[in-house]
């Protein structure tokens, strides 16, 4: 029976996962594809570092052009991140004729159309179930299940290392020591700063919203905010007030238009999202014909990764085995317009410091008023030195308002403050 | 392009909910998959019967031989459920060269290797992901993610009926009260015997588990137990202690023998099951290359039964277009021995009604102690009339121990009643 090769793009902590359990599954991957499954060739910059996997000789290559020129690979497995090479190796091995199974949600986000254009011209597979939730089989579940209802909304956490940090600073640690236990556990890329400022989230959420709405929705598209103001007094107080933060993606279809944020968000605690911890995912689904369903588990680490994306290859590799490549589709066309942040209705905490004197919080108050911003709840503490801090729960507002509202409060001259806006969320519609 | 045609079998809440959807989505549905889908026949026994769909003149036969012999029918989607005529259908239907959908986890669960086998023989499609868990994309979870790594572990509430009586339970409801609320509320057979008796959860249990652990278990490989001598003071009691019970499936895997049960259990407050309430179904799955990963939402309902079929159809008819169908496999055969229930090992609920006086407990906690039962915590109430209610949960113990020192506790000249024996699931590993 046919042996199909494949060739792994990239030996990081993921494409290391793949090589092992390429070996260690052997026989379950042979059995669910129905043909042996075998490692051709790797690409590898670094041909000397050292790693965890032991491979043949000659198994290891640093030129494009042995694997993209060799017939006998069948399937890529694309695990460098980021957008070029990846892009452009990702497009050749198509156009050559080859499947794709990547992990890069980047690459994803930002030139899916390109991507998927190029797989359905080559009559090519294009799987990407590890670009989004590692393990949870989300992005199967969007596109073959669930992919006959209206979806109307998606929201949860879609980082775990963000979730991890928040998590850490919880328990009382510091935003950059959160930060370090994270790298030094393996948790972020290189350079983390596409996790912390909301970016990797805003990426999954593009592609997530493209797939359950069927209409392109472009990282560009996703209003993004990171965690790195948060302090961990915003998340005592949160707490003190019955909330957990959490970094948050909500992308919505209301038939007209459709929402994409990335922002961290106060959840409330009997909110199932406000327990989810470290590095665990949690995605709620919501459709028309669909109450609230919920896939959870861990979105990173080498295993998951390694297994969503050899998930991808035996579905790909059936597809090969039977020839019926490019059966999956996802090149959506835009269908409906993006929603501007500034139109978005959510809740609102908002923290100020102000001169402890008569009179300050009705002028505040009088401001929140006159922008339709209504309050659901205020909590005011005198601190030290005539300073008072008052915390804001708001009802439903919209952003403009708000934003309007928190510069006019900016300029009250007893105004000393205005040390936090972050949105809250996941409140039960009847509150 | 060519058009699709599916045909219908059963006019009850779910056909009815897919012939709506198949009209309501048609736009939808041909885009997913590739090709226009059209209702083309119904099968209905009773053809003057009033429904909620209007079916146009001639849609609907009592015969089976129109659609059999009809070859412009491509897809059979049967929603009779039972036994018989479904299994003699989907042979027949197989052997015509038709592809089917089923919803019948009872047939699937005593008949899944013949159906299959027949499937594999005519090289056609059998997809079933409405059997267990609605739109909840559980079957194509286990059958395509996840497919390739050693599961472990599938725990869950996965009936809605038995989990809908016990949460009004729970409320104060009676059972034969609450039992009658879902029959009115269309959430139960028109005989709810399978339900309450936990047959239905067993079925969709044996075929989670062999899917799960590529090993073959049939209906009768599962141990079976309903809630009908669960009452509300057991609830009530369980409550007080930290605890919520329900109807609980437990599958596990461990490499030597496959451990498959259904029956009530208390799980601890701190566990996500015990909030699973009303018709939610919620299941963990473990694996040993993946931490927990779970699944929530709607499992029975005719709009989330009607998703799970078409979504099925959609997959049928994608493979149809693209001549690729018996992609798919679930022939798995019995590779592992099924461990007996007496030699499983799990924690216990014992509530006793005994004589209060000097000695009694001693005894039972004699006997306990000598069948290797360990006790975790000890309750006694005395009631009146010198009567004490003792309740016990204990440590990990094996079920054949712990019935042997139950019929040695109904024994003692002390023991009045031996009120309540239920497991207890869920508990962290550590305690």
């Amino acid at each position: 029976m046919e042996t199909i090769k494949i060739a792994v793009l990239g030996l990081g902590t993921v494409g290391q996962g793949v090589v092992m359990m390429l070996d260690a599954q052997k026989e379950l991957l042979a059995k669910e594809a129905g043909c042996p499954i075998e490692l051709g060739r790797v690409l590898e910059k670094y041909l000397t570092k050292k790693r965890d996997v032991q491979l043949p000789e000659g198994m290891c290559t640093n030129r494009w052009e042995d694997i993209l020129q060799d017939p006998s690979i069948r399937i890529i497995v694309e695990t460098i991140g980021g957008i070029e090479p990846a892009r452009t190796y990702i497009l050749q091995a198509l156009k050559a004729g080859k499947s794709v199974v990547t992990a890069n949600n980047d690459l994803l986000a930002e030139y899916g159309t390109e991507l998927f254009q190029a797989a359905r011209e080559a009559e090519r597979d294009l799987y990407f179930e590890n670009s989004v939730g590692g393990a949870i089989p989300l992005i199967r579940a969007l596109r073959q299940n669930l992919s006959v209802c209206r979806l109307t909304q998606i929201m949860g956490i879609i980082n775990g290392t963000t979730n991890y940090i928040l998590t850490r600073m919880g328990e009382g640690c510091g935003f950059h020591k959160a930060l370090a236990e994270a790298q030094e556990n393996g948790l972020t890329e290189p350079d983390p700063k596409a996790d912390i400022d909301g970016r990797d989230a805003a990426r999954s959420a593009a592609i997530l919203a493209t797939l359950a709405f069927h209409s392109q929705v472009h990282l560009a598209d996703v209003y993004m905010e990171g965690i790195t103001r948060i302090t961990g007094e915003d998340i005592a107080i949160a707490h003190s007030l019955g909330y957990a933060i959490k970094l948050l993606a909500v992308c919505r279809n209301d038939g007209v238009s459709i929402e994409a944020r990335v922002h961290p968000a106060l959840i409330p605690a009997a909110h199932p999202l406000s327990a989810v911890k470290d590095t665990y995912y949690a995605i709620f689904v919501k459709g028309e014909e669909l109450s609230e369903t919920m896939f959870y588990g861990l979105g990173i680490g080498r295993l998951p990764s390694a297994i969503a994306i050899l998930d991808d290859v035996v579905a790909v590799a059936q597809n090969i085995h039977r020839n019926c490549q490019g059966r999956l589709n996802f090149v959506e066309p835009r269908t409906l317009p993006i929603l501007p942040m500034e139109k978005v209705r959510t809740r609102f905490f908002l923290r100020l410091l102000l001169t402890d004197e008569p009179g300050t919080l009705a002028d505040v108050t009088e401001i929140l008023g006159r922008c339709n911003v209504s309050i659901a709840r205020v909590h005011q503490t005198v601190l030290d030195k005539g300073v008072a801090e008052v915390v804001f729960i708001t009802h439903l507002a919209v952003e403009g308002d708000m934003q309007e509202a928190v510069s006019s409060i900016q300029a009250l001259p007893a105004t000393q403050k205005v040390v936090s806006l972050i949105r809250v969320e996941g409140v039960a519609e009847d509150s």
